[in-house]
């Protein structure tokens, strides 16, 4: 319960507007709706900024099902993000108006009109290579859904340099830089030392042996030479882009 | 090289007013001074936004004072991260105008005349306990020294989540957020979802046993339940406030 | 062998009651079943508070069988966890009586008629999130099936943490607390702040990249800021009701 | 902020006994002290039910004294863990009534008068080697400092099980049993075989080579393969007398 | 190449019965042949005194049927290990007079006719729960083959340490003990302090969450504080028979 | 960009043949082809003097025939490893003259007429045991696509040390040699004490339990007590081909 | 407490010999002696065959020359490990007949008069570097002490094979043969493919960077592609000692 | 012993030059010399091409002393490496003609007269960051002593592209890139994307935090994006040094 929810309250005690007992009973169940297996928090938006968004992994499908249909009645939109192919069937199925992203594994209920982006300037997503294309295809779509212009840099790894270098322009006109790598996680390293803007890692369990799922992009980056840059979890595209969009909108 | 420094070089070139090999040597040279042991980087101010910070762990105290002095000769400014109190006693008696910091274990050579905060708002750096108190510290002076106003909330882990509860004002007011806390690094979660501003994780190594030198609260952050969460490296205040820097003045 | 039972064969014998190779062969039976597969401890009632737990995994469909059968026949009661699709199907064939649950992957052939709960007070199982639900509801079942009583608080993670403290009744009130969460596992430290019950932590599996299987998690908890918690295995739900159970009854 | 706190506040406002805005304040400054380093936390022992205790590793001397003072004067009494020597004058030449224990590395301010023990029964502090003493007297003195009966069995490790054995009345009359074990960490399994207690295993950084600080003792005690067991961090003597005064006083 | 075949060669030569470069050719061709895919030893048995065993696991079922021909072929024996459903039943085919073991995963042709026991003693198996059976039978089959006598006790894990007590003869009367256990890997310490015989202890993949796939045994195993344990490899019953042997056998 | 591409660019817009925007451009555009999911660096074979080698791993078959084709088209030839069945039949069915081999997961469309060997001598791959024969052999088909003549020495392990002692020829007559080996990777370090050449140690993830998919390989090599051994990755045949190949044209 | 034990006893009961209270607690008080630090197990030598031996890390002086003055007096010897310089002065001085050895850390008080070796063979102590020798020692110093007679083979590392095959006549007359060895941890291998005798490999804490302490020759030797070779904690002499003395007398 | 000299040993018994014992005998005991403590390999310089290099870690003063002493009779030359203050001067002094280098840690007595270069070509040793120095000086003095010619590039880590880039030149006049980093161990992916020379990467312990002591520089490097780079030990430029050199002289 914020100050200012506590405050709102005891004015209208204080105005006898409402009995002590009665504004206890409406506190204690602001804003939270309880299904059997799940505590749908509608005030996330007010608080963080950010609606809700529903991680599908280790719910199933009825369950995801049941909270992207609370959240679709309270607010008219829900993303529901790792979501497998039969969920997103599922969801498709019964929400018409939402768009699947097979390999983002998204599905997004967009606002009905869908509002133009806000924001201070661009979320750039820079790849390291094809194979990190999921995790920044989510962050990509999760960034987009929280209403920021997102643009796109695809397959530029530090072992090749001038393909980046030849995009300066693009990285140094960006509000934020979401960087998404696997293997020897380099790029954010390099990328951090051209741009003056926030960089955002993402290590990906790109790589075989030793990267050890991810380990060692994670490292990598935790361990950046460059200044300036901070990290999300592995394979975490939506994480860098819920932090991307607090950026953009600070 | 950047695009905009190719430009201007090429036109030159064409202009006649510069050979194609005086142009050559002119971009191989800039913007770097060579020491001995470095190389030192007159162009990071200008490309990252930031001064070259000096980190001097690893390095002896003749090359930190070396180092110093060529960024104090080209910039009237410096500031030396990770000084222990040798390198701090070489350093204030070289400089006599810096400052050195025990707790931070930093020495800055504020700009003359020092010039006031700019970005857009508070950078608040929140610390779970007293014994994480070095890093915030060290997170607080590099933020300052990077032209930020900073703020402190000390000692407010979540086992008395009512201390930090009671701060709430403070922290939604705050422009970034940077959460210090060792052992379960549960901070930054609760924090991340209090607030609307982006949070910067960093993990210290307080903390005993199984917390392995800071691991424990590293992969907690890095797991965060709050989204907008993102972390540096363990016991990396510099890193966190550079992060915060680039986003306050994004 | 216990004190009490080698002071009642040395009282037997020095009243020539039995021989001493005849005491000798009692004591090395006493009291454990031989099957081909598996050593059945009936004593351990007895020794330690509880009936044995079959632990499924790792056992073949025919084990299982068998050890359940022989612990019903000589107690009229089992239980089974980690009982997969094609275990519980063969269990509940065998013993028409008996209680499969999907979601906790459990079986229970409770004592016929069923006692009432026991214990002093109630187990409070505290879940962070959704896909925490079956590691919480194995607890559920095996604190029952231990004889308490059980109540449940589920989807309350810190991210959100209003969801958690406007049910600080439901905390206060319980005799112990279990506390079942993945990802950055703050749960508990938050939970252990706001009760003067013990708390028990269960880590859990639920997280992706860096929770490493719940390593994440199960390093927060060990390391908890709050006094008085202690931590089980990853995803040993049985592990907690166990010990809350001998806590709820000592 | 707790629903009874609120509770209480909301029927004074509604008599008109405080204004909105003083309730507001109120109930911001309940029930904390502002250190220049800490936030000491003087409602724990009402909320916990168990005294704030202050860990002196990261602090330093200044700081600890400062703490200790403000406990002292609000209460009477500080408990004082991971004092070394210095700290141990130092509190001791400031508190002339407290006693140090240099084994367990505590120093105790206990409340005078002394109160007897509570709680129901008695807390057994059982211990491996005689390489594990220091951890488990912390335990005992912590403890103790929480209002148990203590008892302690030393050097019973399972290399020599009928050591152990002949403690059988001892371990089955214990409240609750603490087991501090280094190595291989093998004694709870075998103590949480013989008693109906609640067993509470603390793994030692005691132990050469690949014991990794006490890593191998604390995997095998999560791995437990006697029930009931529950575990805290490695050395935490503390952690474990805190969750058994919890369970002593449930 | 040995002293010993050098030794021999150097003395024909000297007696001019061959001359040097056919005794070069001979010693570079003794004791191998080579096939596509391995390079089989057929010296193994002189030198290590134990037949070349066959790992199945990482070879394709031609490739096994092809080295157990060449070993039948030589020896008119084989035992192939880790060996699946289709190997087992590759093998069978081929060689009707093998014996294939399903749990213990194994195939062995045995010499013809079989010769009995040799070595100064029994190998006793034991296991500590029924999961950790594959591996305590891989660990009989292999022993068996190598011409031991072999016993079991099964399921006499710590947790009800009456189970293995009782036991105390066979234990004290075996030359070899080979100790299986997962989970928290107590047995071997337990063990290891009731006989004067070497105790091989075989950490298991048994265990759910902070096992590892075993690393909690096999830790706990190498800090066992029981003298004279030695350990192999997680899961390897055959590493555990092949020492075994060795040692019934010196 | 490199300095003398630069150079070139500079020359010709001195000379006037090219404006400095035009200059501008080619630059930028140089040597690189963008396709939606990839940015083939078609300047690999310039600057590193091998052709860009396509790890079909992560990405997904449409991906992998887009980007052969892009190089085919460029340079009339390609080389895929880490091809499943799958890509292996769609490649080999768009381009008939293209190579598969199952073993070592490899596709290689050879350039016409296919040029003999380059290279100052033999590139050798020596393999511990025929569990590690497939990333033997990744090592070698890349080996030979990168213009070298290769040899191959096979079931070679240390334990039977005569079957490798007796190839002792072999060994010394390479240029350079690859060790591959699992397990203990005790391998390399036999083999670095043979041979004056350079020594590429691969680590395989052959091996149980505690060989932790590679781990014990990879650590004994780099441990490895021969001078002048390197490591590249677990299972990373590719890697140390390259390696080798720049090696043996150096 | 064993069969025998019981038998004995309850033939005395029987026999009216002894009241049953006075064979209680007889039975209770065999064989330990209780100081106030340590409990003295004075049965070891029946029970395991070997004397107790005092780890003198993680003790104290005064512990140390407590508990080996209880050994002394109970048996006339005793054996220290681990002990530092003020150690060995303690007990030398307090029993002039030990002899301290500097390079292993031991004490030995020897028995008066020291008995010749038993055992079947001799133990063989190979070590692979110079570095490794404190390891080595203290094994060479515990198995004489144990009853065996004992020699050394020195700096015979892998990397240099002939240094090794030179000595195969002494290899291969070894009853139990111990190899210590950092680094690659390959050594036990290579001889474990040349003797029939049981192997027992050290790993050490020698080497630097990814040695990580002697993990990497720990896993190495667990994952011996030898047969045959079983494996003690890092630097655990002692420990190898033991066991090839158990083997030697068995 | 090599096919060679066997083949010569051969010859001249068939010659009755030697009798078949005196052979055996020759054979036995070339070409080592053995001290107390060591076992000096005289032959390296003939088998591996390098002389043996003392590393002086873990080895006492007088052992180092001994082993110097030998090489340096039998060759007039040795390479001491890990040599610390006192080591140093204990070497210095012995051998004066000796030169030590501080920064390096070594003690090189270097043939006299001193012979040129000789290799292929130029040894280039990179460096990222000035606390690299002190492992890249060892890789730079260790390849001058092996015959090579040095060069080397101080302070050119990611963070600054342009610093690298500006070299380009010297990069790829390189016959071998030698590249030491630690932190993100992002250099040699760059480098390696620049030459086509052989890139040997050399992680360091420089880093703080979730560096671990090099273990994410090492991580890194093992994944490195760029194909034909291969990875020594952490801080380990001695065996940077030697592979080079082995590649130079091939």
């Amino acid at each position: 319960m914020t100050p200012d929810q506590l405050r709102e309250v005891l004015g209208a005690v204080a105005a006898g507007e409402v009995t002590p007992e009665a504004a206890l009973t409406r506190l204690a169940r602001f804003p939270v709706e309880e299904l059997p297996f799940a505590t749908v928090d509608h005030a996330r938006g007010l608080v963080q900024g950010q609606q809700e968004i529903v991680l599908c992994e280790g719910k199933n499908a009825d369950q995801i099902v049941g909270i992207c249909g609370a959240l679709a009645e309270s607010s008219g939109t829900f993303l529901a993000t790792r979501a497998d192919e039969v969920v997103r069937e599922r969801l498709t199925a019964r929400f018409p108006r939402a768009t699947a992203n097979a390999l983002a594994r998204t599905v997004w209920l967009a606002p009905d009109p869908r509002p133009g982006p806000t924001g201070r300037g661009t979320v750039l997503v820079v790849t390291a290579g094809t194979a990190d294309l999921p995790v920044a295809e989510e962050a990509a779509v999760v960034a987009e859904a929280l209403g920021n212009h997102v643009e796109r840099l695809t397959d530029v790894g530090v072992a090749g340099i001038h393909r980046l270098l030849r995009k300066s322009d693009a990285l140094r006109q960006a509000a934020v830089v979401i960087v998404v790598a696997g293997m020897d996680g380099a790029l954010p390293s390099v990328v951090g030392g051209l741009v003056k803007a926030p960089v955002i890692a993402v290590p990906t369990s790109v790589g075989y042996g030793a990267s050890f799922g991810g380990l060692s992009a994670l490292l990598a980056m935790l361990n950046s030479c460059a200044s300036g840059v901070t990290v999300v979890n592995i394979d975490n595209g939506f994480g860098a882009a819920a932090a991307a969009s607090r950026i953009n909108h600070a």
